[in-house]
């Protein structure tokens, strides 16, 4: 076991705190021969970046990745990828009122509470700049299922949710909230930009898809594909709830109207064809050839203008609210988060089933 | 790794199929010394055991849990607990329709795509019959955490929730569905037994909580208390979705609206006054000292008499209907369950919380 | 991590205690579809079966096997195989003076140091009986490398050596030595006849070799082919030292000395011929494509009828001698598992190999 | 599992290649609180540091280590410690005959049979330089177990052994051999030296005793004290054998001859006294209180200049004879890598000992 390790043949460690001098991740278990290049990592590390609009962190990072070792001549040799990140704009000058009271929401209490001390520039370890280091070894992880595309979006933030008449994923790319809706991103612009003078903050919900998953993946019982991607997704800063193709809603359905009929494939496909998906792709804790769906909940940032009650390190009655530098909705960037987690658990479970099976 | 085991420090790794000769579980890293018998573990399985009202499925299964291992004059030793329980009902006579057709909504298609071929009688391995180990090996990790109480209850069944303000914890164990409220409870006698003589089924949601649970278990980042009960909870059977505190309704919500303001503890508690638990007990990973409350989305059981279009083993198209005895709603037997994985992740990560701090 | 698991893709757990009603193990992530029954495990367990010549321990064990799970038709299923020997002779009548008296050499003292209670009867979980459990999972890691051909024999028991030019392979299974040397077998009889009379007892050491092992199996740094079998050799009872190779002599050899030259490959053969092996098959952890070579030194077993000085719970000085039945000399059963262990090992390997590189 | 991780609860992660710009570890799960600076790592790496003396390779690396995560205001936070050394020289302008050629010996042929390329660049990822990684996570280690202290020696290089009526741990430090016999230590100057001028090499064994671990430590049965030190030793580069105490040497011995009988313990000692420790501190894989002894056997690394028959990557014949910088005698830098194993060990059983028992 390994407290920040996850996956199991491609399994990566990452490291670093938000004021440190670097963050990164060393992936393990990658196959050889891959070709990889800071070229192919980057762009994934650049739609996650903060600082480029005005509805994300206004903390300037480059995030420019850089390759320690596992390449070789272009291709990856088998043995670990350290990949590194240095931190550019840390700012950390003034952390004495975080260092001094706990943040309600934020992990403050409870790190002091486990380790008797913490870092609390920046949030430390808990800070979602954390998330950078998972984008870097998502995107080596893309490299071992070329097979499978990954896409998400966002579903809605606060109130406002996406019209799915309205879909269009060529328009993700095009805004600055990742809405396939272009409809609904004008709405988010003025829900995120009040939200930002406030002071406040908004949910958000990430919808993620994996089209060209085979039958067969993930690995029954305590390994299996829906329950690798729940412990990924809640694993990511203010994520608090994950939901598998129909999720609750299938919790109010019945068995009928749950069902996802079979018929024989077509005869470019190799399997079934499904008349429905409300199992989001997954049956027994396996992959059924259908997209792979899921859903994820982000809670609004702590981070807030308002004053909030809350205690000192002294155990004394005190209020405290966040100024500085964060998001207004942290969901938004979450998109390349749950993105590259969807591809690292995909990879891994790609090589467990080959370990068992012995097929590619 | 281990496709079958799940936890960290303790550990448990189950076996068996719903039709073969036994089931079980070892649990693996269990304290030593703690008074353990079979009457210690029977009653959660009891609580579980198929047949007892006609809402659950009517497979005749006493559930005699035996130890083979680990206990020695009434004592845990420290060494691998075995913990057994053999199949009684199995009625393996016809299952000639299930071997030939796959079932959509159940594991069939997905086992036979992985592993070329699948034991059928019951539905082998991913029957929900293995919770039964997970119960057995939950009532071991009770006695690991005494400072904790656990408790669930079915919060809706299909479209009929339960009322908090009819919530009485007392009724919980009053009825045949683990219902908090009585009236709720009449209501879903009626539309259980409807869909049972439809041979349809309904979804279910639990919701589970845990009090007691001190500040600082959890381990960041990939160990987290949240991310281990996610994985928990999607490792069960017909489970969908899974939140943590408000979950999805935190994604709609405001940073103000969604804070837990905190305030000196009074004399008697050790840790602070939390003003709410949006959270769910969990921050950054890491316990508060609040309550842990976990919400998992059961689905309809796909085992429904109406015919379902499928495919053949051979490729060919046909209709399934499910004969056999099965649950009309498998939410309600998965309240124990819920109980028992919470208690599992629980214990193992405050086995992880003293291994890395030294406390207890 | 698991205390009592063995492996990281093919994965076994052991549990049960020599005088509890049964002992077993849990083997996880088998490949499906590999032909195994009962028959295919007994032989294997009857090698190692105690009572079958006056040179091992009189306990009269049937060592029957009983598979529970993950086989269907006479096939692997590719879920959990949970194997199961009943224990029959345990005879645990009078433990008062083991209870109460630590033997110096056997686990006493430091299992009560370690959990503060202990079951006394036959050592508990301490003892060799364990090993059962792991010649049955064995048996099974067998059948995922039919390329491999596995051979142990007993090279020295005490001070007598077999002579390699009296090696034959044949006379190996032809006495109750595990001897290639009929000569040495002869010699021994006496000598162990002798210690059995003395009520004292022998070392010896089991070389183990294993052929057709491809190269490209082991993986660096920490899953490593050496690394791996030294851990799993020294996890046997009573062994204290484990070569590969040349093992402690390549430290009085130079460089030329131990120089495997290397010449293209035959037509037959797919990889290069080697001239030597004096590194037993193995080079950066990494198989080459020789015969794989472990040497393990076993030490007389602590069980002896001169009595030895000791302490008592209480702490009290006392003496003990053990009476009641035990081999004088353990490493002639080492034999099968020490086999069992090289077996659990190459095949986890293998398929940890054909993870990462997605070879066969 | 990981390929390139060790340890348990204390858990580690290398990276890196002899010539890429730098190596480092990831040093996960240790405990909060800990005194923790660069000044406590440099001088253990410092001991290993190449071209200290003209009895090792004449590579010029500083060795500077820089922590980049994990401590804050001087004190270890709980998170990973991210650990990195940036290589200086690594003179990689010719490597075109190794990169055509296999040196026997070395892993370059296991590695391209394994990966299908490898970076040949001074061995790439099965270079020694990787064990600086592993002496600076044992640095922190040693943070963990300050109860105990760890002294390796070398006790034979090639056919010269120390002698025992000489040993003085003091004089260790004070020749370039780590050889508490100072005639011994200018014997080897002229084997080593004669050796480095005939292009020669030689093998070593080191001898590694720790003493303060307290009775308990070591998990039976797979993760026993003995089996993880064998798994650790062996998996540093030239290492062939394992001891535990009298290791093979205890294989020629009697039940008598070997036992280690025990007193009750002196006022000031807790535990018993022991008048032997032929099992080397460890019974049943559990520590006894008695100085853990581990015994290492590295061979003659291939580096030689005499040529070797040997294939290309072409699979034809040729020769090959390796210039460049090496150890005339790697065991000699074996010492801190040595050392360093034990503490990681010894850390990483000291915190899976107490999330079990609950015992510091």
């Amino acid at each position: 076991m390994s407290y920040n390790s996850f996956g199991r043949v491609l399994r990566f460690t990452t490291w670093g705190e938000s004021h440190g001098p670097a963050i990164g991740a060393v992936v393990d278990g990658c196959p050889p021969g891959l070709a990889l290049s800071e070229a192919e990592i980057q762009p994934f590390l650049d739609k996650r970046r903060p600082g480029q609009s005005r509805f994300t962190t206004q903390r300037q990072e480059p995030d420019q990745i850089r390759i320690l070792s596992g390449v070789f001549e272009g291709r990856t040799t088998g043995t670990p990828i350290s990949l590194m990140i240095e931190n550019v704009d840390q700012r950390s000058k003034d952390y004495s009122e975080v260092a001094n009271a706990y943040r309600p929401g934020h992990a403050d209490y409870a790190y002091d509470a486990k380790y008797g001390l913490r870092d609390y520039r920046g949030g430390g370890r808990s800070s979602a700049r954390e998330t950078a280091s998972r984008v870097a070894a998502g995107a080596v992880a893309r490299l071992v299922i070329p097979e499978v595309r990954i896409r998400a979006w966002v579903e809605r933030i606060g109130t406002i949710p996406i019209l799915y008449s309205r879909f269009d994923e060529a328009e993700i790319d095009n805004n600055a909230f990742f809405s396939p809706d272009a409809t609904a991103a004008a709405q988010w612009e003025q829900a995120v930009d009040a939200a930002r003078k406030d002071g406040s903050s908004l949910g958000a919900i990430v919808v993620c898809e994996a089209y060209g998953v085979p039958a067969g993946w993930g690995a029954p019982l305590y390994a299996k594909l829906d329950s690798e991607l729940a412990a990924a997704m809640m694993s990511i800063n203010a994520v608090k709830g994950v939901e598998i193709g129909d999720g609750f809603a299938a919790a109010m359905s019945t068995g009928e109207g749950n069902a996802d009929p079979m018929r024989p494939g077509t005869e470019e496909s190799s399997g079934p064809q499904f008349l429905a998906n409300h199992a989001g792709g997954i049956a027994g804790g396996i992959s059924t050839g259908q997209p792979v769906r899921v859903r994820v909940a982000f809670k609004p940032t702590a981070s807030i203008l308002t004053p909030v009650e809350t205690i000192g390190r002294d155990g004394q009655p005190t209020e405290i609210r966040t100024k500085g530098r964060h998001d207004p909705c942290v969901g938004i960037r979450g998109v390349p988060v749950v993105e590259a987690m969807m591809a690292l658990v995909l990879a891994d479970q790609k090589l467990l089933h080959r370990a068992q099976t012995g097929r590619n």
